[in-house]
């Protein structure tokens, strides 16, 4: 069965391809009203391609939301797993336009690839994905039950799919989850995401006087709030990069010896360094960059609001002024914790005259898609089948809110991947995707599929 | 002569007053082209009463400047010493029209005041000095030497009188200098101000990254150069208020214990900390709130330059950020040495990845007018028979920068002190001089000018 879909897809890849130079061709911005009826269109065109091929396939208008998510369902396989697939078929804004080789979308084909926007992010990834649903339905049907998750408001952090899917979480039950909206680390290297970064974003406030004041009547004799918010900062993450909030290391699960040793293989210092435009790297001592971004929690300071920030001079004391202070976290670092540990942390960092007080701008929890659950080993011999090479294990600094809203829905096991390469230019012009890449991730899907089952699930 | 002279200006109150409504009637506003006339005319005026009474006058058109300045002379008494008084014709904007009960430019008596833009600052000091030397010149001519500088940019912070000073300083040479120019500290409660802060305003910069960067992508490996900024900062001034740049200490003059002593008469903690707004003072320790403010150096952050400072959270590590951090100085520090001292202090204070470098924006030396010459008791001498009060030693946090370039040029022997009230409203709405003030300023001029010859000078 495997093999016969295999084999429809390498003879199906002139049509594929045709298929997605028709995708692509639908200028589907989620972010602009104008391009409304394309994002419609794009949406009726993934949904008709699902139905086609037998799924059960609904188009839900979430209140709140501007664009539908397609949820498809096939459950042909009591009693085996349930694969979910995700994507979203909306895309950036391709300004600007005057840097693109040819129209953004009028997809032109130039020595292998294929420029559009959206190619690679995600309409190339999601395409593999439903044409592989699609072979294995041409071939007896797929081994397992089958779901895909398609959203057209990824590009606008829209609210849609969170919310459809918190609301019927029940009904949607998902053993796996593949996301393939990424990047391999480098050609011929395909990865799988082990873990994200949560955040905590928030805004320390240090209240002082009533009103700004002048420096050379009040100046020595008046509390500062600027000058507050300098020791607090400090005293919330040293010169060593040793973050000083009690308890925020106490939840840490550190990454696997195996994980570790897959970062070196990827980044080094030099790297990270000369992409940064930095002369010196700073952080934790006894860690490496990669392990410092990647799987320990840094803290941050965004910006400082108050006082006089214009050009020269003025000597004004702020009544009030307030720091902009993220930390990103790693599993199991919980937000909620973090927060009220910093919460009382401040209260001792008060001076006489200046009250601190914390406000949440926003949080995401950090997500450990794992290592050792058996989606990761059939992903894994899934690229190594199809691509020809293993996947390195890798995890990201930021967090992608999505993960997070599955996690908290369905939880499946997390399969974050990607089938792009590093220079197709995502949000950027002539973004590409490398016609070899659609294809072969295409067969990917249909071998994760299968070891799945084999796997035992 | 005295008594005569004395006797002249109870006679004469009527016609003063009647020169002063003349000379307020000028719309003399300095910053605004439409009343250049206007001031040309307050500026021929005011020449004109001291040609009239027989000094020598220049009107010098300063190169660079706007407004000229008057420069008038006796030297009748040779081997006596040269009092010089200072004054300006310049009057601020007089904005917000509506909240003046009568126009700014047509004066007003209520209640034994005068209300009119600049009657207080500086119309109606400057012509208690004109009118003292009026009577004096009817009464056998001044007991010394005089003169009168006069700008028409005080308001506007114009370089005409500092380059007038510095260009002719030989031949202006000057043993006292009287300005009045600023309010008693109560009804009935003259001052001598015997000292100013000054003034080191610097932005300190950071640099990291040669761009911005993402914190989810590079936080954690990466210099922060608003933490950094953090860091820097609360090295330069603990928690306790004690300034920590090397040296900075080194070259205080401490305030005399009569002028500690008379402080307390002034402003107690209570005063300050409900002038300024706060919840509780903050400072040195072992030094009461007034003395910090008028007698010890402090160091203020004013704003905090890079990153995002608007609403919301965006995560951001900025590549530079910069810091501008002002030092109020008391003598005998100095600026440049100050400044100096500083950016020795810095080198030590980056952080491997990020550099650090200190740009000047301004400076002003302290001032010390003294307690221990000569004007000084003359001065106190004078109050206590014109207005019946000794007057209370003072000092002021901020510079007055016209003080630093007297004694830049000429280094005259200071009495800084004013005949307006706390009331007075300068540069608001209502200004007001109060017509007793003015009648009695002109009486402590006469007793000024015998007490300094009486004194020996």
């Amino acid at each position: 069965m495997l093999e016969q879909s295999l084999e429809a897809a390498r003879q199906g890849r002139q049509a594929a391809l045709d298929e997605l130079l028709e995708l692509l061709s639908i200028p589907s911005v989620s972010a602009l009203p104008d391009h409304d009826g394309d994002t419609r269109r794009a949406c009726a065109w993934t949904a008709d391609r699902l139905r086609r091929m037998g799924m059960k396939v609904e188009v839900a208008e979430v209140p709140g939301g501007r664009h539908p998510v397609i949820s498809a369902e096939w459950l042909g396989r009591p009693g085996k797993p349930t694969l979910a697939i995700y994507g979203h078929y909306d895309v950036q804004p391709p300004d600007p336009l005057e840097e693109w080789r040819s129209p953004p979308f009028q997809p032109a084909l130039r020595e292998g690839r294929v420029y559009a926007r959206g190619a690679c992010d995600n309409k190339g990834q999601v395409l593999a994905g439903i044409k592989a649903a699609e072979y294995a339905f041409g071939a007896g049907g797929p081994p397992l039950n089958l779901r895909f998750f398609i959203e057209g408001e990824e590009e606008i952090s829209g609210p849609s799919l969170p919310r459809f899917l918190r609301e019927n979480a029940e009904r949607l039950s998902t053993d796996y989850l593949l996301i393939a909206d990424g990047e391999f680390t480098a050609p011929g290297l395909p990865n799988l995401l082990t873990g994200l970064r949560g955040l905590l974003y928030t805004e320390i406030v240090a209240q002082g006087a009533a009103a700004d004041l002048h420096s050379g009547i009040f100046g020595g004799a008046v509390p500062n709030p600027l000058n507050t918010l300098a020791h607090v900062i400090s005293a919330l993450k040293g010169r060593d990069g040793h973050i000083t909030i009690p308890g925020f290391y106490d939840d840490l699960v550190p990454p696997t010896a195996e994980e570790v040793e897959s970062w070196r293989r990827v980044k080094d210092e030099n790297t990270i360094r000369s992409l940064a435009g930095v002369r010196a790297l700073e952080g934790e001592e006894g860690f490496s960059a990669v392990e410092r971004t990647w799987a320990r929690p840094t803290l941050d300071v965004h910006g400082i609001v108050g006082g006089f920030v214009g050009e020269g001079s003025k000597t004004v004391i702020p009544g009030r002024a307030k720091a902009k202070v993220s930390m990103r976290l790693v599993p199991a670092q919980d937000p909620g914790r973090i927060y009220e540990s910093l919460q009382t942390y401040l209260e001792t960092l008060e001076t006489p005259g200046v009250a601190l007080s914390l406000v949440k701008l926003g949080e995401a929890p950090p997500v450990l898609a794992g290592v050792d659950h058996p989606g990761i080993a059939a992903a894994r011999r899934a690229f190594a089948s199809s691509f020809g090479a293993e996947p390195v294990l890798v995890r990201e600094g930021g967090s992608v809110p999505v993960t997070v809203d599955f996690q908290a829905a369905l939880d499946p096991k997390l399969m974050l991947t990607g089938f792009g390469l590093p220079d197709d230019a995502l949000h950027s012009p002539n973004e590409k995707m490398d016609v070899e890449q659609f294809h072969l991730g295409t067969e990917m899907v249909l071998h994760l599929m299968e070891n799945l089952v084999a796997g035992g699930g």
